[in-house]
């Protein structure tokens, strides 16, 4: 579901894969009219796994709910004109554009001549425009080589693309605070995001690139350890796995109290000289603590464990995989209002999400799927560009623009 | 450094850890005034790891550069009504909290019946209060099940923190988009938003949700291995590591000219029937296509691969530690703009991030270091609630207000 925060500020996007579509889907989901625009036939990414058997893209289809979209040929001037017309057409509400392919048709300086307050925000891969995804940005971070911490040093990857979401959220938030200036003095902005900035800005952020420079100090690999306090996964008596974490005195005394380990801690806390109410030292003696808790998670099936960890208030999560996930948590169904159903064209009806705010006393719409390719096209050129439906057919004819595709599950 | 974006928004931080701060820290590099409120002597999280041995925690101070610091006893009801002052002082620039703590005496209602016009941001474990934090939820999320591709089945944590990463940037878009609204329809906003629902909805933004509900599948545990194309790591004669990512054709074609093996590969697709030129292709031969690449990585240094493979535009990237990366990649250091060197009380001078953003044409302004506990709380008290320097003496004597604490590394 979306909200009305953005008051229809309308954002073009020119746009593949996860940054830019995600930063389009934010705005969306927050009241922004949205319109990707796409070759005809879809981009790069339109078919891109994982997708239903013979059927369109799981992947395309969640990052694109609730945009409107165009399809053009974008090799043809004409249709380039039209991209331009759209992201600069007039209006207080217009002359944004969300791009992470970076055509120099779509520059800044293009748009700008026909819009000064225009503003554009383009993703790159390294700030010097060269090629960069999440893959070949995550490697240089530092975390996979200290992911796993398994004997064998290998780096290991993550494969949430962590650094992709970051610089969407970070795109949407720069285009809105860039809205809200336009808003205040008049003035457009050429904005520039690298993914690669992203990450090793956030380096800075959590304090680990200080750490590095003037310590000379990597953080070990840990495994599943939580660092700087107490906290990793423990097996149950039936397979589960459970991971407990202790960083705050409160979540600290309520594991050593569902664990029923309170003489052993203090038993410990003397042998070791250490004194388990600083998180500091419960990470140092991390292996030693973990050799109290494991016996009782052992004794356990994981609904048991799950039963008195709740009870007591430990903070704990259970290892899950989606299919699980999306089975047996209440937070990920209809019962959370962050959730709806929606019927995708060409995918089916099923649970998506919409905006993660909850915003009290507003009203919520619902999030409109993902359309098929070209559905607004004729739409969008009469509404933003004032286009006749003389006209909009004299495109169609000349193989400009094209209208909505065949839905690949209606069968006919 | 920062910009000037927010034009002097007045937001009131009452926070600890890394969702809330970062996001006050996102809001402070786009040119709000951030005043964090911090118990006197510091909050939970103010000693956090990593830190200076016998000094000040890196972590705490990435968090909170260009912020202002008030340090006010929060259990003295006087100590309260100053930082509700503080959060619903008059003006069109204030009236915003985020925080991540939830006292009920700062909740929404509190504070809207004193200021109508409010915006609150409250960021949760998860959507009914309880607690959760990025541990606990990423093991419910399914990536830890698909992490690593070891033979031995056992969950693979993240050490990102990248749900409070993304927590963080969801919360400060948030924040500007209802300032925005609040400035054109005079509502002030209660925003609510969940650790848990930031990690659920983005699996539903990618598509796993969907595909795990419609098709009852979890993707694969791939190890360094990317999904949907072709890309992995590769060792080098010498014991690099080196990511490579083939997911666009121009991508593909470079890789295979890179490395020499036109030839294999046309035969591989000859023999397999396949086509590379689709990317999902790729990913159904790619142990097949990893066993043409290994050899070439295997018979060169380092040096030599990144030098052909830069030299051929494949999109790749090292495997580096922290310390590696500040010591020879250009992209951290002051070569690239978002990056500056501050100096630090309690922690000296060091390379750290500013905006990630490059807006041309706009100013940057250096980004002020974290400051020492206290620092801004007589110049706080006296701008944002006119109080007179008798009247903040008084505060003082009472022990309600601290002024700055100590910095650690001068000695006296």
């Amino acid at each position: 579901m979306t909200y009305p925060f953005l008051g229809g500020l309308r954002v073009i996007e020119s746009s593949a894969f996860v940054a830019a579509p995600l930063a389009g889907l934010t705005l969306a989901q927050y009241g922004a009219d949205v319109i990707r625009v796409d070759m005809i036939g879809g981009g790069i990414d339109y078919g891109r796994m994982p997708r239903l058997p013979g059927g369109r893209s799981f992947y395309w289809t969640a990052l694109n709910k609730g945009k409107r979209s165009v399809a053009v040929d974008l090799r043809k001037p004409e249709g380039r004109e039209l991209v331009q017309a759209l992201a600069t057409a007039p209006g207080p509400d217009g002359g944004v554009l969300l791009t992470n392919i970076g055509t120099p048709w779509l520059a800044h300086g293009v748009l700008a001549a026909k819009r000064p307050d225009v503003i554009t925000c383009t993703i790159e891969g390294n700030g010097d425009g060269s090629t960069a995804l999440d893959y070949t940005v995550n490697c240089a971070t530092g975390y996979p080589a200290i992911t796993g911490g398994g004997s064998v040093q290998r780096p290991v990857n993550h494969v949430l693309p962590a650094w992709d979401m970051a610089c969407a959220y970070q795109a949407a938030f720069a285009i809105v605070a860039a809205a809200q200036q336009r808003q205040r003095t008049g003035a457009g902005a050429e904005l520039r995001l690298a993914l690669s900035d992203v990450a090793f800005t956030m380096l800075s952020h959590l304090g680990v690139l200080a750490e590095a420079e003037l310590l000379q100090q990597n953080r070990p690999s840990l495994g599943n350890d939580l660092y700087g306090a107490f906290g990793r996964d423990f097996g149950t008596a039936d397979g589960g796995r459970i991971m407990v974490a202790a960083i705050s005195a409160n979540q600290w005394k309520a594991l050593v109290q569902a664990c029923g380990i309170a003489d052993g801690i203090a038993a410990l806390e003397q042998r070791l000289g250490l004194d388990f109410g600083d998180e500091a030292q419960r990470y140092e003696a991390r292996d030693e603590i973990a050799a109290l808790v494991e016996p009782w998670f052992a004794a356990r099936t994981r609904a048991q464990a799950e039963a008195e960890l709740a009870e007591h208030k430990v903070c704990w999560g259970r290892y899950n995989t989606v299919t699980e996930l999306v089975a047996a948590d209440a937070r990920v169904s209809q019962a959370n209002p962050v959730f709806e159903r929606i019927a995708t064209p060409g995918i089916g009806t099923h649970l998506a999400a919409g905006a993660t705010v909850r915003a009290a006393n507003l009203p919520r719409q619902p999030t409109p799927p993902a359309p098929l390719l070209g559905t607004h096209t004729d739409e969008v050129l009469h509404e933003v560009l004032g286009l006749a439906s003389g006209a909009v057919g004299r495109l169609h004819d000349a193989g400009v623009v094209a209208g909505p595709e065949r839905d690949p599950s209606v069968r006919g």
